[in-house]
């Protein structure tokens, strides 16, 4: 998408080099974080300069590309074995991440110049990435009519894809396709992704949008002014139960009880095939002080982290939830939407373009 | 309750000036606001200087009084009028206000001394108020056995009421007969009165909680983790529809959901017999700044205004949702916990001791 009218991709490698949109400093700042090394790239992954289970991919795949460089003569192996560790324990939830690592990996494997195989696999999973999200868009239009009012959660714009978006994408083709659209974009607390990025995007793209608190979305929903939920997701088990940002889980159940449709768009680095169902994925604590702190402008400009709960209170912050899949009313995916158990096996971990 | 050792109602009056606990300034800052005339303990109701329905209605009940006071010699009823008005202008949906400013106004108007009369009606008002809420927490003290981990939302603490509190009077009233009893406390955003000011209150009881985002109640509900809801209400109708505090209608249905009682604290104040259900109580919309900035101190205890969303980007901020008395397990009055349909008639607006 563009910013400022020049297009960007959320993450991109240069010459070694990642380069990724700071999602930490977004609305207030925009910067290019520039990581030199996969050690400066997963640890980016691990503070969510870059976030959103698809960029998270991206970035990892891009990251184990740069070990490959970085091993020097001989043998690469046992360097991309600890940085493949190092990347893989930045974040335990989003399947995306370990699908990035795996595909540079198997690509580097396979080849008799690892260097230049893995690199040339991480570009390819990040163009695949944009397809897929453009895909899921096009599919995912046809669920927004003109006048659609649709709640969101977290942010599943482009900022958590490499362009394009999964939730929002079908916002924005039908926006592209003329349509009016108005965005409900929950704030998701503790981050603030809803309150931060998703508004950021959506006022950049110039669609109709208003912030609401967490709390503001069933109600919306009980009085009919939400036509439909498009979420995205971290982890889609094999039964079609949905990992993703902690308060999926409510508006889902909300949803279903007043009757609103609920979808969840994913490309194919989301599913995992190899978890039953979604009690099987480990779900990240984070630090209480994401509960604790905001850190946001103040009147000068100057930005400030402040103390939002009472001092000497402990808190308790999981990062996702789990939404089992009788509460989703369809999957929209780059082959189509689909319901629970009408999931092609494509969907599932196989490439658009493989 | 005690702070630091001293014992304080949320709001009293003394020699025609009313002065209040100030919750705005909680929990960074314990601060008695002082309010010399009607004008200005209005002004702390609509601002939120006092908040939380009894104790708004308490506010009121003196406000009133503070105008009877200020009429001066003559006729007091147009002065008494217009500040009538003012009061009831502040805020729109709690009951307890309008049951506050009635109360006064009909022992003013039955009296030889309207002025007197007006006093006394309020202060008896108050101490009604703080009986009431000690019944509701020995009649729901029942509710919360040894190791109960209660979730609540916003703030139905003593801060909330003139003293001991609706939702949390049965915790207090379980932790004093030796239970030990864990809150989750949702930060209830926009203002976050869970975060700031329940969670003030629990650590001032040395009772065990911690603040969680709002978005992660559903999530604990689903794993087990919480044992029953218990809020409070700003306005019951007749068919014991609830209006409270936005948020509390998605704790109804998730409770519902994952099979977790959900019980709603109120006095008889809180009870509107006028109102047939719900669909017919005003709900507040508030400013949507309230949605765009967070305040606390900074790292050197400054308090600081800070933006948390994206500049630009409209919020949208209704105050109160409403859940539909199926979702209610129980109601816990004064005169103990009853089921909808079996609520007796005394706690639509008969005072306790009247």
């Amino acid at each position: 998408m563009r910013v400022h009218g020049t297009p960007y991709r959320t993450v991109w490698m240069e010459d070694g080099t990642v380069r990724l949109i700071d999602q930490n400093r977004l609305p207030f700042e925009f910067r290019v974080a520039e990581c030199a090394d996969h050690q400066a790239t997963a640890a980016a992954i691990r503070d969510m300069t870059v976030r959103g289970a698809p960029a998270i991919g991206a970035a990892a795949a891009y990251a184990l590309a740069q070990a490959f460089r970085e091993a020097g003569p001989g043998d690469p192996w046992p360097y991309a074995r600890a940085a493949r560790a190092t990347i893989e324990a930045t974040r335990p939830t989003a399947r995306d991440l370990f699908h990035g690592v795996e595909r540079v990996w198997a690509a580097a494997s396979a080849a008799r110049d690892p260097v230049a195989a893995a690199g040339e696999a991480a570009r390819a999973l990040a163009d695949e990435s944009v397809e897929s999200c453009r895909r899921i868009g096009e599919h995912g239009a046809a669920l927004v009519p003109e006048g659609a009012r649709v709640l969101t959660h977290c942010n599943a714009g482009w900022l958590a894809t490499v362009d394009y978006g999964t939730a929002l994408a079908p916002v924005y083709m039908a926006a592209a396709a003329g349509r009016r659209v108005h965005v409900w974009v929950d704030e998701t607390r503790p981050r603030a992704q809803g309150a931060r990025l998703t508004a950021w995007e959506l006022a950049g793209e110039g669609i109709s949008h208003a912030v609401i608190a967490d709390n503001a979305a069933a109600w919306l929903m009980s009085r009919g002014e939400v036509d439909l939920v498009i979420v995205g997701a971290d982890r889609v088990a094999a039964n079609g139960d949905v990992v993703n940002k902690v308060g999926t889980l409510a508006k889902a159940v909300c949803a279903r009880e007043f009757g609103v449709p609920f979808y969840v768009a994913v490309p194919p680095s989301t599913f995992d095939a190899s978890v039953a169902d979604g009690s099987a994925v480990p779900i990240e604590e984070r630090s209480e002080d994401e509960v604790h702190y905001q850190t946001g402008p103040d009147e000068s400009g100057a930005l400030r982290r402040v103390r939002v709960t009472a001092p000497g209170s402990a808190a308790h912050n999981p990062a996702f939830d789990m939404t089992p899949a009788r509460l989703v009313s369809g999957y929209v995916t780059e082959c189509g939407v689909f319901r629970t158990g009408e999931l092609p096996a494509e969907c599932f971990g196989a490439p658009a373009t493989a």
